[in-house]
């Protein structure tokens, strides 16, 4: 069995869209958030918990694994799924994001790009066609065309340039792929220029891919840039592909990408955040460390149902992060994780009950009643546009 | 309920004896190995886990608590045991023998300690007094007296004083303890002198305790002199009171203080040792990090019934470690402290059959035959003398 996608229904008011992606390791209901699991474990966690808080469907880092342990041991040992013991999906990246975030170590040509490793400064060629290849041997449901992530800011003429090269690319990771079993989607580039990210989205469609993701963002554009790229893709978009927004991003964001028609996500976020102390909660961040949470008896929040917030006080939380427990990090990446997939699952009931915009709505006031002191009020802080 | 000890069956040719405590929250089958939750946490695991990998009790250490987060914030939300999320016993120790470890920062006197916390550097006393009003907000099951922790070396004259202020602090905690849900357990000093050991323990036991413990060793002893301080001692309590080990050991030193009639013990080394890539099995011990694991397939112990063991490839944790991935230290933790409760489970599967001393030579010709290469031969190193 390879990858299909079915669009289940369209929510009535909005483009948010529900759906369903079958893959040779079981379903993703979309939209769907993806965990991060960069060095082949998703930081802190089992699989049993990844599962447990609600995920389906994990994302691996190409770039991390190719350097360390390498492409060719995971293969030999069987294929990702069974060297990290997670028996769901994975998609994994092309490894285009992290060699262009090196901005030192790189160098771009038409054949591909040359970097050094950030481990052992070790020289290394990742063209599209070894990107396929080490995703090939990785062996995730999901595969990445390699890309060239667009800097930002950047000048259009750059910017049409870095897209075309992305296309160029895409078409040769297209030509490579030999698995029947992996879906390959394409990552439309062009910078924060609509114009171009339309014509990349209309070219990628072109050479046809089993579903496109929207790239080069989560790079220090403003909300409404953001917003506006989704939107000045997504009409382009086939409707029977699904659409994936990458790298992004805060609660607000995922609602706010729904509404706009994007169906998968990921994001270091939830679980980078949860290391530092950092918790989401319906009612607004929650800053563990925070003296007012020393002899705090109830959980970090009394609406949620994971782990963490069943079993631990905020008392209990905040002794463990102020003692350099591991486990503060484990328990407050359970958390982030739940409220995260909890926050999807929230959004396909509203999306199946045609009631998208009026969660939105409800979404803002949660936030705006909450503790908005702990932290950025992410209704400040988005500069989300208006209802829709 | 309080605290109940029951000697169930002696092996029927060593000093190896089989028992049940009853606590307040549950049963403890010794012999009973305690995994160390210095800061109201076995380091990285959940409560869950330590249960799974079968631990009956746990320890945590009262020094710390008291000065992070404090016993009396505990108390307020319910003591130790709610605060954790650990119901089964719970073992504090006095917080001797961490304030006697920090040599530079404290005074002796008859009424007690001055010190210096290690966190901040504000100074406290802790008096026999005060430490069993600490233990009692902390609300473990089986408490301890407060003792000085004779150094090593040391001469005869300093050992004798040290262990007579010891027995007078002892009977200090005896008439200040109140609650009558918690065990006291009285420690025996006398440093590596065994008459002093002896006239320790008679005079605790006139005193009167509900179990017995060995403290001041593994402080830099030979492990002849472990043995014999705890054959020094051991003819001297009560059969009918737990014999608890303090801070020991290595998997040999279990078996053979078994031998010599223990049945309680903690120690951090296998919590430690996970974290830091020492692996336990029944054929020695594993250094993850060694190049001849970066392909291995399978398991760390073929042998091994554990979470790890059952899900994970040697390959996998060598790259979790290698990677700085936390999950290498969890999964390694859960191996290294199944490995010692599934050997104090085999242990007292031995005494129940009478051939505790044949268990012990298997035991030692398992570790003789395996890879004695990656890592000191506990044979060689425990010095431990002829069969008994």
């Amino acid at each position: 069995m390879g990858f299909h996608f079915e669009l289940l229904h369209r929510d009535s008011q909005t483009r948010g869209r529900l759906g369903r992606m079958e893959t040779p390791h079981g379903t993703i209901q979309t939209p769907a958030f993806m965990p991060v699991g960069t060095q082949a474990a998703v930081k802190t966690l089992t699989p049993e918990e990844v599962r447990e808080v609600g995920a389906d469907i994990v994302l691996a880092n190409t770039y991390h694994l190719y350097l360390r342990p390498g492409h060719e041991l995971i293969r030999r040992l069987g294929g990702l799924h069974r060297f990290m013991h997670w028996e769901g999906p994975i998609l994994t990246d092309s490894g285009g994001f992290q060699v262009f975030s090196q901005r030192a170590l790189r160098k771009i040509h038409e054949e591909g790009v040359s970097f050094q490793s950030h481990i052992d400064g070790s020289r290394h060629q990742i063209s599209p066609e070894v990107a396929i290849d080490v995703q090939e041997a990785l062996g995730a449901d999901i595969i990445m065309a390699f890309d060239e992530c667009t800097p930002y800011p950047v000048t259009r003429d750059c910017a049409r340039q870095s897209m075309e090269l992305t296309v160029r690319w895409a078409a040769r990771c297209r030509r490579r792929k030999t698995r029947s079993d992996q879906a390959l989607f394409g990552i439309i580039q062009g910078g924060m220029y609509p114009q171009l990210r339309a014509e990349c989205t209309g070219r990628l469609v072109e050479i046809g891919f089993d579903g496109y993701a929207i790239g080069g963002l989560s790079v220090g554009e403003t909300k409404p840039m953001l917003y506006d790229m989704v939107e000045a893709s997504e009409p382009h978009m086939p409707e029977d592909k699904p659409r994936y927004l990458m790298g992004v991003g805060k609660p607000e964001d995922l609602v706010e990408a729904v509404l706009r028609g994007v169906d998968l996500f990921d994001c270091v976020m939830p679980t980078r955040n949860a290391r530092n102390g950092f918790l989401f909660t319906t009612h607004g961040r929650v800053v563990i460390k925070n003296a007012m949470h020393a002899d705090g008896d109830g959980p970090i929040d009394e609406t949620c149902g994971c782990y963490t917030c069943r079993h631990y006080s905020r008392a209990y939380l905040r002794h463990l992060f102020m003692a350099g427990e591991i486990l503060a990090m484990r328990l407050n990446t359970i958390h982030n994780l739940f409220f995260y997939l909890n926050l999807m699952q929230e959004i396909r009931a509203a999306i199946r009950d045609n009631r998208l915009a009026r969660y939105r709505r409800e979404f803002y006031e949660r936030y705006q009643a909450g503790t908005g002191g702990q932290g950025p009020n992410p209704v400040q802080s988005s500069g989300f546009p208006q209802d829709v």
